[in-house]
């Protein structure tokens, strides 16, 4: 069956070759109506670049394929909880529907810190879904920082 | 002189140039010990980009010429108040201070609405300068709605 779990289980591919390639483990996966349009994994530190977070990576690489800068009727799938930047780059998109898997309690902007859909100045808020294979997505980061001691 | 004016006056160009290109015209410039590093204007619509926002694309250019994902020691000027994406981005970066134009009620995201770096979420904080040429580049925005209409 094909459904968010599957999607997700692809955002925490990317996640995992993140982590291997050793930057923060962290993938998000965009979807639309045929299926995923884009999928991308941190890559911060391999691009020399502070806004080359999954989110940000996989909804470049979705409008550059639909020649679009908006992203309505696509859903993005991430494996944690997107932090200001990416949280506004999903608004200022058009994603319409918002999965995340483990919260982000120390540098989140969602349900926490910022709270960037939570303002008048947000002009599209996303139908936001959380807790979405949070174990593992959570397990990763761990495992990661853990490593890194 | 050259002095926070003459960067400014950089960012106001690069501001010019975005509208002429039929972009909502805002500048950016990020400038180190010997000068500017990297200088952009929006280009959301030429590159389908919904993250192409001046601050950001200046932001990237200047990791990419310095060959890290972090500015400390560097300055950023833009012609108005950054919205939640670019706040979190300079502060991802590093950014040592924030020179700013017009505020923007409207989408801004620093002064107003999410108010990124006003969370503990937020692990670094520049120095922020408000009201720089705020004249004229509230008057180009202005400007550049009315035309649209």
């Amino acid at each position: 069956m094909v459904g968010f779990t599957s999607y997700m289980a692809a955002a925490l591919e990317e996640a995992r070759a993140a982590g291997l390639r050793g930057e923060v483990p962290v993938g998000a996966v965009v979807v639309g109506p045929a299926g995923v349009v884009a999928r991308a994994g941190n890559r911060v530190r391999e691009l020399c670049d502070p806004t080359a977070h999954a989110e940000v990576l996989a909804i470049r690489e979705a409008c550059r394929m639909l020649g679009s800068e908006r992203l309505g009727g696509h859903d993005l799938y991430v494996t944690l909880e997107p932090c200001p930047m990416c949280a506004q780059a999903i608004s200022l998109a058009r994603v319409g529907r918002l999965y995340y898997g483990a919260s982000d309690p120390k540098s989140g902007g969602v349900e926490g810190g910022a709270r960037v859909f939570s303002h008048p100045q947000c002009h599209h808020i996303p139908e936001v879904y959380d807790g979405i294979s949070a174990e593992e997505a959570a397990r990763m980061l761990r495992e990661f920082f853990a490593n890194r001691r």
